[in-house]
């Protein structure tokens, strides 16, 4: 097994690029920091390109498999490929893939529309997970699901989570043609209290900006538009916690 | 009026102190920033002990009754004081006073149990003015309601929700003395979900720290402990999520 101590080491400045913005884009690969996130893409059927491990995770059962692709590393080499203060000591590179829409459209999904913050994209996916959702399709203007702070908020949802792309006209249409209905979501109280519509097996739910809210256009596409009543003087929810609300209700 | 160009003035030295997490304890004051939570703290009967402003704030409508409050900052002493990157130019500097609760106990509580990280702390006051609760107890361990990053995740609610902070023994035994249920939250399935609870007008809801849930000790003391069911393999909510998917429901 090889063995690499300094993080000047090509291999470790090239993973350590995948954490980088701006090598990011167009790349295909990222970097997944952690044990339990490792366990979770390897429980999920997903084949690391490599594994970055210090000497206590060499041994473990689930890394068997993947013997051959594990290089050791020192705790120094640990702590700079590390996005948290006090790493673990291991890191797999996972090849960036997206999952795409099932031919058959049927089920629940949520649908981003210019979600910007990377915490409350990953948020919105970790919470979809939690409330049995399992289709996530990001829009445009939605921040980029390998997202180093996307996948900390995820928590490991994206192994649970069936996260696609799309410009999100495209999908709305071909989940009506389906027959499932599609809600949107506005502030405005016009739109539909979301108390009124009963749970369901099959729906799409678009969440929309934290500024600026849903398209102006998609809104006009989708079957209902739902609001949430705020009682209070609050002006707004957060998005995460809007979405939340009305998931967990429609998933009742 | 008077008129203040230099950052290293003393007023603002003081002013910016208030901002520095040091020099909270103990304080009598805090420092606000932004015309919108100005403006709230003002529409809720509060006297700030002075405002700092920048020219374009000073005929503002709103500020004529604290006239002799307000001093004229340069853009370059707002910079300074700022916590954002492109402040506005008006800060108030707001006594630290936080309410009582009741002698009459009844309506809708939330209390907050060893809540850390001042992000969520925030987004739950928040989330409780739209949800209509009106009182949030901070119990021991939860951040301190006026850091300057649960001040921003409240936009404003402080402002319209009752804050105290108390041990929270001493509350659930004055609240089921009220006869208000008190329901706890865990991640036990052994709780009972909250779905299968009914809204209702009086009530008290305590959600627990990010890692550890709920003290134990306080469980124990309560009438009903509730919990969220989680239908994908996401282990667990966030706590702001998952107090909003409660609140809303009781609430509804």
């Amino acid at each position: 097994m090889e063995y690499i101590a300094s993080p000047k080491n090509e291999h470790i400045k090239a993973a350590k690029k995948l954490t980088v913005k701006k090598y990011q884009k167009g790349g295909d690969a990222y970097l997944l920091e952690g044990w339990h996130l490792v366990q979770e893409a390897i429980k999920s059927g997903q084949t690391p390109r490599r594994i970055y491990a210090t000497e206590k995770f060499i041994e473990e059962r689930e890394l068997r498999p993947f013997y051959e692709l594990i290089t050791e590393i020192s705790p120094e080499v640990a702590k700079h490929l590390a996005e948290t203060p006090t790493p673990q000591g291991i890191f797999a590179i996972m090849p960036r893939e997206l999952g795409s829409l099932p031919e058959q459209l049927s089920g629940q999904y949520l649908l981003l529309d210019g979600i910007q913050d990377p915490g409350n994209v990953g948020t919105l996916v970790r919470t979809a997970d939690a409330a049995g959702i399992h289709q996530v399709v990001f829009g445009n203007g939605t921040a980029d699901p390998f997202n180093p702070k996307v996948l900390r908020a995820m928590q490991g949802s994206q192994f649970h989570v069936n996260i696609t792309q799309a410009p999100l006209n495209g999908v709305i249409k071909d989940l009506q043609t389906a027959g499932m209905p599609v809600f949107g979501t506005e502030l405005n109280v016009n739109a539909k209290s979301y108390r009124d519509v009963e749970p369901r097996d099959n729906f799409a739910l678009i969440v929309g900006n934290e500024g600026n809210g849903m398209d102006k256009a998609l809104l006009e596409e989708t079957d209902t538009n739902l609001y949430i009543p705020i009682k209070g003087s609050a002006e707004s929810l957060n998005v995460a916690i809007a979405a939340a609300v009305v998931m967990f209700h429609l998933t009742a």
